[in-house]
């Protein structure tokens, strides 16, 4: 039985190597977002935004090696379900993230002058930055405590985004902007708090990954 | 044998009792949104939303506590990736409930005199009671001939919101209302269509659970 | 055992067989939908789409067989969760093309001035396509570097897809059109850009298939 095991066990770590790649990854096109956010310059924002793509693309790849490991083994750590919601939704946060950046060039927005992308930048890197470390606790199911902390935080920093997209989304409204100008930007504030929103997903599949093991 | 099944089926009952409970929350949370579209006054109309919010609230520990007993039960009523389908339907049916009534507030929209709203709010109240009897006959499934009359009937409600959202789009487009206004009136729109879609999806979840029982 | 076998895998089939009939209305929804874009006249456009809405409904009428044959059968040739997604994601390609047919003439979009409209709607009848060729194998998995080849084409055009949408967004933005008019052509590249997600996300199934059974 033991030698049966053994044999299974090693295969499950490479979940584990690939969550944490992602959450890896994530950590790095979230940095990259808050840079973009505060360069006045167009073309270093560009330069920025190239570098965001190429860890998107970096990410898609790990999600897809995460499907492609999740139909060759029969045995894994979690449930498969749990594995999927979890592998979607962080490949949505760096999606979204990346979407961001590129949006804010594409619409020749300039973030400087947009305390609520600001922000939401600053809460979207706090998000990622508690999904990795809950990610990381996963391959220890042991420290359940620090696990639902880290979900916890993901949740009230998902809410504060919600409250700076509400205050971003009257200041807007209330503003002279044309009606493009208000469009593009709305469009954006909308993406980035989709990217905290996705950040909570992940978070409510590791909670759930958790009870399971209690 | 029996005394093996006995052990686990009181255990089912929670999913029963947790279900009833959502669709309680959804006819009350709907029936505040329907005062919300015909009360004049803002301030008032404040105090309902905040109560809206309150119901979302609750509902929202109602999922979570769908979540975790589906953790912590091996034995389920119905195929666990049913009841967490029909869980996250409850759930996003309030959600975008109350979204609609924050809305109206949020974008000092006047709800009086825009008849769309009025009656996509009394489509939504009639979708969500329709949602509540199909769940109340799951606790005893040999009545399936109800259960599929609540699901045409959610089917058709969410029919004559699509069509109401398109009557009230088309007349948004050729009123001349600012570019603004549009926005937050299609947001809204958008918002309470995507209710009935989701009083849909629970039907759909419901009808799959009856098909597998019959 | 042979027996045995025999006994369920007739009932097997059924499964190809929806499938099949769901691309095939793919391919006559789209086929539609490119007629529409290049007829100038608003009332032959309006036959177009009423057949394209019987078509919506004949693939809705599909998919409700195939979720049903799901609650019935014991055995299915692949996963029941990948059964589910590729019949969700085949229902949702024919929602978004009937959706955009349906949105050019209820917005009185004149296709014949719209390039990225047009451009758009070939693009998607090319997914589809593919699409329609990678279901087909399913039903002989021996062909797997036949679907991989599909699935990279789908994947492909859709990039191209999302190249052709950026580029019509950023010509409305910088066009002349009111608000109004831009409200409405964005929402009609959405839709179309969604149909080619949509592609992608039946690829993907397809590909997470294909890979349990190599």
């Amino acid at each position: 039985m033991a030698g049966f095991l053994s044999y299974f066990l090693p295969k499950d770590k490479v979940f584990y190597n690939l969550f944490e790649e992602a959450s890896d990854n994530l950590q790095s096109i979230s940095e990259k977002l808050i840079q973009v956010v505060h360069e006045p310059d167009y073309n270093k924002r560009e330069v920025l935004i190239k570098e965001m793509h190429d860890i998107e693309h970096q990410n898609d790849d790990v999600t897809h090696r995460i499907f492609v490991e999740l139909g060759r083994n029969f045995i894994t750590p979690f449930d498969r379900e749990d594995i999927h919601a979890l592998a979607s939704a962080l490949d949505d946060i760096a999606d979204y993230i990346f979407s961001a950046g590129k949006k804010i060039n594409f619409y020749k927005i300039d973030p400087i002058q947009d305390q609520g992308i600001q922000k939401t930048a600053e809460a979207i890197g706090e998000a990622v930055i508690a999904v990795k470390q809950a990610v990381k606790e996963l391959r220890n199911l042991k420290n359940t405590q620090k696990i639902i902390e880290c979900v916890i935080k993901i949740n009230s920093i998902e809410n504060s985004a919600d409250d700076i997209f509400d205050m971003s989304i009257e200041r807007l409204f209330e503003s002279d902007v044309d009606a493009k100008e208000l469009i593009k930007r709305r469009e954006i504030y909308q993406v980035m708090e989709t990217a905290t929103d996705k950040c909570e997903d992940a978070g409510n599949v590791i909670e759930s990954i958790v009870v399971k093991f209690a």
